[in-house]
């Protein structure tokens, strides 16, 4: 595929400096980039390479110029730019088929314009929408419910009667509905909690590979609309995941908890259970959450405190060693004048 | 299903304080609960609830009355409620059948009471016993051992030779008997050590979603009776955990680690390789142990500590720039000591 | 297999102190070992069990002595005891054969000395190089290329387009290839950012059970030569982990972010988006590196710090409680002090 800077800019609406004529081929990262090919600035971090950079055209926000280079500028390049990936390289659409080489329930009901790749198994009183996209080595537990258009990646594992919402994508490996961590007596029995409940994801959600979300207990386990989970990342039972949520790789929630919309939580985050995490809320990445947030805060640290108190701390804590010597310092001196004024009472 | 209170009461053992006709039709959690349903309080954080709850009738522990409310009070709510759950939304037992769309190598013995789904692979001389259930996409490698009743649920794989004793539970994904990770020379040249180990599961353990247990580089990498797993964890090769033993989600477990009786490990915990913990031992979720803990040890803190003492060092972190400004207001308050007595010398 | 200690000191070039007619018939751990068998010792943690081992003979360093025990001594005892592994357990190599219950696109070319077994996924325009080994379960989407005598373990998914180099060995249910975490106005509108780039892996690369590594937005996601990862592990979009690099369980390393050669990261680490870890580094587990690191540096710490300094600081950390009663202390005395100067101006 080949546009002009011209097409280019007048498709994502920005505003051209330089040749309009230039002819793009292909979009890479700023320092991969080549003649031919056009790349784009999202962070500060990566301003340093504009000057070298020898792709054709850069796409920038507004107040960045460079007089020597084709630049585009729109208010929000990342979004642009995702715009121009679509564009430029189009995922192609599978057509809709049912492979002889799966296995369906005859209970089953799978539209007719949905898609089952060889190697899946559809249980049982399952439900398949249209458009929907079953890879392989799936399998879909009895009397599940799989949205419109949704995608489920190789071997996705759907536990019996979950309920994916439309247009939902899930990556490959992740497994959703197994059974919560609910034991009685724990280190002498372990007396297993039976889990009756499920684990409802709605439209618009994407997940992770291998990321795990379990079953309630009773009730559901809950993924609201738009929310977007990464990889490896542990879901418990009977939790809620508010709308438009952003969940970072490895991030660890426990059971009942409740995190509203919009929540942000950072890599590797550990979240106790019964608790609840405020609309909006920002957890920085490693945190570990251990009782209610209020909407809007920004928390870091482990334990988490407000993410300005922790800036203090951990810079306090890597002078530790200084302070300990001047504490000790300070000691000396205090016992000297001790002393001092102790002889002159005599 | 209905029952009326009395007969719920009858079941469990409880004292029934209300209306013994009461009919249950199901169980909810406290704040889902409609007329009609049962509910339960374990944990105190939910006694917040018990005056607004909808529900028809409540299980509480024999300290909590409310004059209002149908109650049935037992010694253990918890348990008397999964007992419940058992019994109004009994599993239903997958019937032994034998796929033909799975593959069962000629010199794999697999009972006629085990039960096999399409899409399962078995590889030369593995055994599978009567009551096991073998969902869709199960890899078994050659030599495995699959006890009696175990339930082994989507896409699980068993590397060769591993044995998994009898009513285990294995849940989707989970990895069985990888590789152990042990490289000479590390960050030189990675020099490959053979693992030529199993891994044994003995008897009535259970195993999180996507977690991966690695097979001994010789011997034996060993989790023992009774003890349960959650979602993706990491056990090293050659780890041994003992009976009873809970480990939350996302904890790692270092190669050669041994763990005793009924040890918990709270979620996101890790321990180092080559190191003993205790029968009985408690750690805190978040935990990084790096060395022996005595039995018995309650601990928490990265590096870990007694778990009071860690108590009181995280009070304080927080504490840090207050402790740090006091400081320096000692060194000034001192310093004017210092110079007026010096002055006084003159 | 039975040889006799002659003929293993002379197969890993050993020095022998004892009876060279001994024969050994197996390999075993320390605290395991029993007559008959050949043990070893790499780890100082494990001298302890010299004196009491039931071993026939112990391959050691050089500087280890024991007068009452057969030993062979040798530079690098893990290394040496790992060709003994594959001496004593040679692993059997898989025959070359095309399963027919496996599917594979007419458009894909599988060399006819690969092995397939059954239920492999094998979708338009892959390639399978001669050697290769694709396990049960295992999904290969289209155009993906795998090199020769490359090991893909059960239930391992490749996504489209993806480069997996030769002699590679991939333990089960790891996902390489899923979509990169790209969302524009996270916790808002979550614009999905396309991922439009691959996954390469470079030759003689070993990855862990459930590891997932993602795909580029652009360009590629690359891991290096020789580089082993462990389970568990998550890699970004657009990394680039350079070559013989180790990577312990359960590291998460965040979008295009670089590491150099050799690198070393310990079980647990989190590394932030955007930043170079130099070559040979060594990031001890548990660190959060959250800003480029020059090459050669061992570091520790959330956030990471100087290895020497984290040793300090955590020193510290423990006594900090202490440290605050003697600051109470101080201020105590000094107050006196300035309280007795007081009162002698009057």
């Amino acid at each position: 595929m080949e546009k002009t800077l011209k097409e280019i800019a007048d498709f994502i609406g920005g505003r051209l400096l330089g040749d309009p004529h230039v002819v793009i081929k292909g979009l890479k990262g700023i320092t991969e980039a080549e003649p031919g090919d056009l790349t784009f600035i999202a962070n500060r971090r990566y301003l340093k390479y504009l000057a070298s950079t020898r792709a054709s055209a850069v796409v920038v926000s507004p107040e960045i110029e460079q007089a020597n280079l084709n630049l585009v500028q729109v208010d929000d390049p990342y979004t642009a730019f995702g715009r121009l990936i679509s564009w430029f390289y189009p995922m192609e659409k599978e057509k809709p088929f049912i492979s002889p080489q799966a296995y369906i329930d005859p209970s089953a009901m799978v539209s007719p314009e949905a898609t089952v790749f060889p190697g899946v198994f559809i249980d049982a009183e399952v439900e398949v929408g249209r458009g929907a996209v079953i890879y392989a080595g799936v399998s879909i537990g009895k009397g599940a419910k799989i949205g419109e258009d949704t995608i489920l990646h190789p071997n996705v594992v759907i536990y019996p009667q979950c309920i994916i919402g439309n247009r939902v994508i899930i990556h490959a490996g992740a497994v959703i509905g197994a059974d919560g961590f609910g034991f009685a007596h724990p280190g002498r029995e372990n007396i297993k909690i039976p889990q009756a409940g499920i684990v409802q994801i709605d439209d618009d959600v994407e997940i992770g590979a291998n990321t795990t979300i379990d079953r309630a207990t009773l009730g559901r386990t809950w993924i609201k609309r738009g929310t977007k989970i990464d990889n490896l990342v542990q879901i418990g039972h009977n939790v809620t995941v508010g709308e438009r949520a952003i969940i970072v790789s490895q991030v660890g929630i426990s059971g009942s908890t409740r995190l509203g919309n919009g929540v942000i939580l950072g890599g590797q985050v550990g979240i106790v259970g019964h608790i609840e995490i405020g609309d909006g809320c920002i957890v920085a990445a490693r945190s570990a959450v251990h009782n209610d947030v209020p909407a809007g805060q920004i928390i870091a640290g482990a334990p988490h405190m407000p993410y300005k108190k922790w800036l203090r701390v951990t810079g306090a804590l890597s002078r530790l060693p200084d302070w300990m010597k001047k504490i000790t310092d300070l000691t000396n001196r205090l016992t000297q004048v001790e002393k001092f004024l102790e002889d002159r009472k005599k």
